[in-house]
């Protein structure tokens, strides 16, 4: 089904295995995939289930599912995939001795970590650290990742509030801590944005305001929202118009951050709003933000669950905004295969120990499987090659775009590698056709296309994707 | 180090290749471990550090540090290794093709789960649900399974007051639970124990009663708690004033479920409450919360993180209640190196996708090794193995008290496997010494011994503590 391309010719394949195009064999799902859902209902929630897919027949970028159907997959499990499924680099760590042992052997890190978990760290998720950043604490996934910056950032301006971290609580702290209120637990907040999405736990859910799906019948503490730029496209079209919008939402912001009646401690926001619906701001609006939180004393929390690891062209999307100073926390999950939060300032580390503590705080085998991914990175250059790719990838999807502009509105993400996404008036439709052609692609927000292919994703990729999108359009 | 005693030769060895008993050659910690644990500093946090080991080196139910050191573990990481470092049957399900896939290949369960992830649950996880729950949904670690659990628990609750699964939102609920607010974030609340511990997370640290210093400066709900019994030891000495206390705090929760004013969906305990001082109540109190939970129509969560997965002689520590009607979720973690939550009844699955969804939804890598686990058990019987080794054990340490009354008091667990702890009126020092003789072990609660030894626990294994705690007792 690949339509051959001129780009092939001069890419070098990453991947030399993996098929050349899509195999469709059956619609989807096809009778072997809809008897082993049937089968997956009785025991697991399956209303959500999009394909059911056999990862060991998977290679690169395209996922298979039990019918023989091959897909080009730019969605790569909501943007957590990051360099090809089956990955031969991978494989090689996740069957190593170091591995094994850490398989079977899980650590509770805090209490008796591994004797080569600071090299672990140092190899690895250290070596990618943010600038600026220099420790890091670990979890699981992306909700807790940011519920654990949460609980420093409170931790942090409490003992500002305090007086320094050699004030100790009063007995009335504690005693009111044990009973759920304040001062001991206390009235503050997380500002976080409009659309904005950080996970569902309690305290993430409390600042994920993309869907009302994700929230309803939920407690919720009440902590404030501040609107996120709604830009218009194309940018340079609206410039004087996006930087007024920009400069509304940062006036909004600071009156929050001055006048809410539950203090915040801290605001977390992504570089890009990822599941409600990508939406985009400018480095002035993110600098406007740090300058902010230097000003009111609080903290920026910069949530890199989606956006980290080189999908946008850079390693780490905030790398964009040129910042000089940098973010005080940055939260990571999804294709690190393990999360957490980087930080640099000690203060950020609580005055005593098991206040930020859990049993396992983190996962060695992760960490490992996280270094073999940054490793291969490196080895293939694939940041870069995700900024070549995307803007070849943008540049056919504007020309598709002139070509069907009812289909494809408001292109965005330019200049930030396949971090891609459009509105479409027909969406759902849209992505369901794309099976029919032989691509696994998603949505995000109430009307957006949204492309998170892999890092291995290159432009014979890309024509295939987008030329099967104009199969859809026609259909 | 080891005393050779008469209960060896009856014994089966599970691991031969273990160490006779503890190898001591330096002071804990050794030379070698204060220069990593120094360098680990800088990038991590080491002050809850207990004591930093090499895994590869560590066999069955002993652990090895950096300078030679080989202690007997009766801690087994917070309660959470199973069945023995290094475990052979474990290497081998860790280096199958089906595990590197696992862990390479992760998927997003929920969208595009794996094909055979239904007979991976059925054969593993679920084959194992307790009596009367057959589903399950999967999570990573304790506390975002209780609090998958409290989200299941509110959206029955609201569904239930709006009267079935087909009344649908109302506008108001959508826009309140968008601003945080109800009756779309509703003010109710998770009912917990004094004492209990259920994670660290923002909706479970709301239900842990602890410690203050897991709690301090972290906003919380304001959800109730009632008292958890404290029972006088012997029980035999005290059964009348016992069944009072028990019966006191069963006022207490009927009169908080019926006039708190943010109205409890449901209630969460622990069997045995494991991290606020191994706490006991009969199977009398838990049919009473029972009762009480189908009388106010509210759900009751058993939190088995730490109790579940055999240390208590019973694969379930609340199949030691008898109950008829069983409860309507299970948590686990911990021993079984995933998590989740067991439910039964249908109407517990969201009448709605995406109300309980999560990127990855648990790991079926993690899910393989749960199942290896319980193969494992079934194989060597450990359950059986820790029931009549935690008599043996107790027995032994009933004596060492009766000869060392100012070193052992209150001593607890009797029937419960190895899920045995006493008070100790010098703890921290008590713990300390162990190391010194070779021996690893926790506390809990302000005071208490607790032990956690792994399922491969023998009789030697227990002379060798118990011998052990003597010297220690003597010094």
């Amino acid at each position: 089904m690949a339509s051959p391309s001129v780009s092939d010719a001069f890419e070098q394949p990453f991947f030399p295995d993996e098929p050349a195009g899509p195999i469709m064999r059956t619609e989807i799902p096809g009778p072997q995939s809809k008897k082993a859902i049937a089968h997956l209902d009785k025991v697991f929630e399956t209303r959500s289930l999009n394909m059911m897919a056999n990862y060991q027949n998977s290679f690169g970028n395209y996922i298979a599912d039990l019918d023989g159907n091959v897909l080009l997959d730019v969605y790569a499990q909501i943007a957590s995939i990051p360099v090809g499924y089956s990955n031969p680099s991978l494989l090689l760590a996740a069957t190593s001795p170091d591995m094994a042992s850490a398989i079977i052997n899980r650590p509770a890190l805090g209490n008796f970590p591994q004797h080569d978990w600071a090299e672990i760290l140092e190899t690895g998720i250290l070596r990618v650290a943010p600038k600026g950043l220099d420790q890091v604490f670990t979890a699981q996934a992306g909700s807790d990742a940011n519920e654990l910056a949460y609980k420093a950032a409170f931790m942090w301006k409490r003992r500002q509030q305090r007086g320094g971290p050699d004030v100790d609580f009063t007995q009335e702290e504690i005693t009111s801590a044990m009973n759920n209120q304040a001062p001991g637990a206390p009235d503050m907040s997380i500002l976080s944005f409009k659309t904005g999405f950080h996970g569902r736990l309690f305290g993430s859910l409390s600042t994920t305001r993309s869907k009302p799906i994700h929230k309803l019948d939920i407690p919720a503490f009440d902590w404030p929202q501040a609107s996120f730029p709604a830009l218009k496209y194309p940018l340079e079209e609206h410039a004087e118009e996006n930087a007024r919008e920009e400069q509304r939402c940062l006036e909004e912001t600071e009156k929050i951050l001055t006048t809410f009646h539950s203090p915040p401690a801290a605001i977390i926001v992504e570089p890009i709003q990822s599941e409600g619906g990508d939406n985009h701001a400018t480095p002035a609006f993110f600098k406007g933000l740090r300058a902010l939180t230097r000003k009111h004393d609080v903290l920026m929390i910069v949530d890199e669950v989606q956006t980290g690891v080189g999908a946008t062209g850079k390693f780490w999307a905030h790398e964009h905004w040129n910042m000089e100073d940098p973010p005080d926390m940055v939260t990571f999950s999804k294709k690190a295969q393990t999360a957490g939060y980087y930080f640099g300032n000690p203060d950020l580390r609580p005055n005593k120990p098991y206040r930020q503590f859990n049993t396992w705080m983190g996962d060695p085998a992760r960490a490992l499987l996280f270094r073999a991914i940054i490793n291969e990175i490196e080895r293939l250059n694939l940041v870069q090659n995700t900024a070549e790719t995307g803007d070849y990838l943008y540049n056919r999807l504007q020309e598709l775009g002139e070509k069907y502009p009812g289909e494809i509105q408001n292109l965005r993400g330019k200049g930030q590698g396949t971090f891609i996404a459009w509105d479409s008036p027909r969406r759902d439709e849209v992505l369901k056709k794309a099976k029919g052609v032989g691509i696994n692609v998603g949505g995000s927000g109430e009307r957006a296309v949204r492309l998170r292919p892999m890092l291995i994703f290159q432009k014979k990729h890309a024509d295939i994707f987008v030329d099967g999108m104009e199969k859809v359009f026609q259909s």
